[in-house]
């Protein structure tokens, strides 16, 4: 088995996944390489940053570099020089989000690419022989993702054909793992916010040959509540022995609420967008470097991070970088963030193996309540 | 004497500077951090470049974040966290060039804000309070820069009030030092193209006492010729015992150019400017990542490069993250071509020790005629 459970309080769960490059701890969170590059950072950083898992965008390098040139450079670690475990998505999401769809039906996606508006048709072999050319750790299936908000009508239509298309993807998995592939695999689960819906994708996706379950159809702009409690109910359902990678979460509030319901593995953009725009995580709670206040601090971003960034600059020079609209800031603003995720999920693994998660949840939640951060 | 000679070949030397912030060994080439930030590095990159001196520009820095707060942080070493020399500039030639000039005059400058309008004068002594302020290890002296072409007469009048400026300067800087500054001291020698203004302003210079002599007025959009047509009769008539700097020069055959006729130092903006258009410095020519050839060319930048970049990334992958708009490649090129240029200074230095300048300089020229690089 790839995925070992080692301790559990409540439902949160410290594991240790075995992959293609290296063995996770979980509860992990997982840097966004969209493109193949966690944005502002280079592979050095994440070796600093300890990111031993990282999701990569299948669609985005499916259309730039390209598949092939990926595979020519010897596959994507190779070409982005990064030794961790690389997940890829199924490329699904990205083209109802960003791509000019075109038409779906059940044996897959024609769409016109956002760079360059060129015709493009994806299939789930087709995806999964992406992700081979790719040669990444953790492979995914085409999904349908449903809109938020979408009728039980429409949710149930996208689980079907999210169904149909997995049996595909096991098949042509199949094939592969026949041919010697060796990545994990990860059929992704949707059905909106219907408790129906999730149960009968739970129970056909544990018919299936997987390593780990991905959680999609979550963030996608509904409240807070309805995530949590569907969250909930489907994780309930899953297998015990199996990861469950929750898709596109989160902050560093959402991690707890996530882990808290059984969740190993996330992914977002969010630690490094947001540092974008100036705002920065302490273990104090977020204040955004652009506050006035900052430019006359000479503390650091957080006094109880060991980042690189709070040891060596100041909040009122990095206030100063951003204004000045200095790339630099960008970097180091992303970098500090990245850590707070790393460290986080630290904190997270040693409460789950003391038993006291739950108190440790606690005195997060108090400590981001600290305004004066 | 901060300043020795420890060989010299033809007009070319070998020296040593001592200053505030540790020893420099000359020819050095100096990266520019305008606004207190070498663009896209932060001051771990400057340490694994080996860039032991920059350049800082006072103009920006009194204007954004302010010399007050810098003098809060505990200076400007303080405030980005860099421990070796900085040189500042003036401001003279930021007013002329970025400012909205007002009226300028024996007394000082007029301008408003190219960031926010405001109004602020500039005056010999203001100049020197500034760098004081900002604790740099190297001063300049306000100066007049005239424009190219410039008539001999405008030159002239250029050159007249920079002389005055320096008497104001050298007062402000004497009352400074029996207050206990320990800066160094370059004067920037003004005169344009006209060789009898050259040698006028030569000869002022020598008076006055100073640790070095910054030469000011070139690269203003003259042909190259003249540039170091008129270089070569400056040098010629100044004291061989202090270190000449050259502002705002240049690319790797501007260095070479330049040290041949006794230049030691020299800053600009060049190699981290070209590098965010794509354009790379190699022992075999330069090239721009943009070419389609370097898409899918799997080596390094320069295979003879040992900088992080070059041993960890292809051209492909830079390519690809440059042509996707990603922040990483800005460092990543910008980093490989400051490099560039410290590996230029290294092989010169020990050139110049071992007698053989002239031969280093045609080799150069001769790897740089292959456009294979």
């Amino acid at each position: 088995m790839s995925f070992e459970i080692l301790a559990a309080d409540g439902a949160a769960r410290l594991g240790r996944l075995s992959t293609g490059h290296g063995r996770i701890e979980t509860p992990v969170f997982m840097p966004v390489a969209t493109q193949a590059s966690v944005k502002a950072l280079c592979q050095d950083d994440l070796a600093a940053l300890g990111a031993r898992a990282i999701l990569a965008n299948s669609y985005h390098l499916y259309l730039r570099p390209g598949t092939e040139l990926i595979k020519a450079a010897g596959g994507l670690h190779r070409f982005m020089n990064y030794d961790g475990m690389i997940l890829t998505d199924s490329g699904g999401f990205q083209v109802m989000s960003l791509a000019d769809l075109r038409a779906i039906d059940d044996d897959g996606v024609l769409f016109k690419s956002h760079i360059d508006g060129s015709s493009h048709r994806l299939t789930p072999e087709k995806v999964i022989d992406i992700q081979s050319a790719l040669g990444s750790d953790c492979w995914t299936a085409l999904d349908e993702c449903p809109p938020f908000p979408a009728s039980e009508a429409q949710a149930e239509a996208a689980l079907t054909r999210t169904t149909r298309w997995l049996e595909q993807t096991a098949a042509a998995l199949e094939r592969r793992r026949q041919e010697g592939a060796r990545a994990l695999f990860f059929p992704i689960l949707q059905g909106g916010f219907f408790p129906a819906l999730r149960r009968r994708a739970a129970e056909h996706v544990a018919g299936v040959p997987a390593d780990g379950i991905a959680l999609g159809g979550f963030s996608v702009g509904e409240p807070k509540a309805l995530t949590w409690e569907t969250l909930e109910r489907t994780t309930e359902l899953l297998a015990k022995d199996k990861p469950r990678y929750l898709m596109g979460v989160g902050t560093p509030g959402d991690l707890w609420e996530a882990v808290s319901r059984g969740v190993d593995m996330l992914d977002c953009v969010f630690p490094t967008r947001v540092a974008r725009n100036g705002q920065l995580m302490t273990r104090r709670g977020k204040f955004n470097i652009t506050q006035s206040r900052c430019r006359q601090d000479h503390g650091p971003i957080d006094p109880d991070c060991s980042c690189f960034v709070c040891r060596r600059y100041s909040r009122a020079y990095l206030a100063h970088l951003f204004r000045a609209k200095e790339l630099t800031a960008l970097r180091l603003l992303s970098f500090h963030n990245l850590r707070c995720m790393a460290d986080l999920c630290a904190e997270m693994r040693g409460a789950i193996a003391e038993g006291r998660f739950k108190a440790a949840w606690r005195a997060f939640r108090e400590s981001q309540e600290n305004t004066g951060a």
